[in-house]
């Protein structure tokens, strides 16, 4: 009995730290805060510009309506520089963009726009507010 | 009758011109045609980092919550480098972006973090595919 005693006092005295019950809600809201996050930046060469548009927008299309786990791939493009593309991505979790790396569609943006990429860069960044992404990101709940 | 029938033909020949039907059909669509989409890129002064933080939080949950025509106030902070903020913003059309800056909590942000930003660098952009992000953002119906 003193041992069952021992536990429960352990478990309440680990509730009362915040960082630790936060996590525990963190990790029963559906995986959502090991979301990914990532803004990939791409200039493309001139002669492909049109062409690499409508495979990323297909490709984008096919994930966001097809994979639970793409929470936004939502491609923009510059407006003061030519051939020059932001996409803003989120996954739901990192199995969410493994699956998304096997996909079809994925695939075939891959092999196809290799040759039309001059340069990318891929920068992880972290919501500030996970919290007020549910009343902006439909898939974000 | 000569004039009329110049100007039904003129108006047959524009309404080949594929940019300016597409033009016609856009503005027809909710005005959405006319939202504005931005990547807001700041540095902040690392003495000021949390603060900044705090309010524009403050800012971006207001916002999204309160306002419309505020379709995204999306602020990340980048993993790779210290006290560099990127912001997605799309504003449903130019008034709801106007009315936004307005609102006293836009002010608030405005007048208090002036002095909090080192490098600010607003990048218009434009939606490759405004159809898909309907299934994106909640806003964007």
């Amino acid at each position: 009995m003193k041992i069952l005693k021992s536990i429960i006092l352990f478990v309440l005295f680990l509730s009362y730290i915040p960082a630790f019950s936060q996590g525990l809600e963190e990790i029963d809201s559906k995986g959502m805060n090991k979301q990914l996050v990532r803004i990939a930046e791409l200039e493309i060469y001139p002669e492909y510009w049109e062409e690499y548009k409508e495979i990323l927008i297909f490709e984008a299309k096919e994930s966001v309506e097809n994979e639970d786990g793409v929470v936004c791939i939502f491609p923009m493009e510059m407006k003061s520089e030519d051939f020059k593309i932001k996409i803003l991505e989120i996954y739901a979790n990192q199995k969410a963009y493994e699956d998304h790396l096997k996909t079809p569609h994925f695939q075939y943006y891959k092999s196809n726009t290799l040759k039309m990429v001059k340069e990318l860069k891929l920068l992880d960044m972290n919501a500030l507010d996970t919290q007020t992404m549910q009343a902006i990101f439909k898939k974000r709940k």
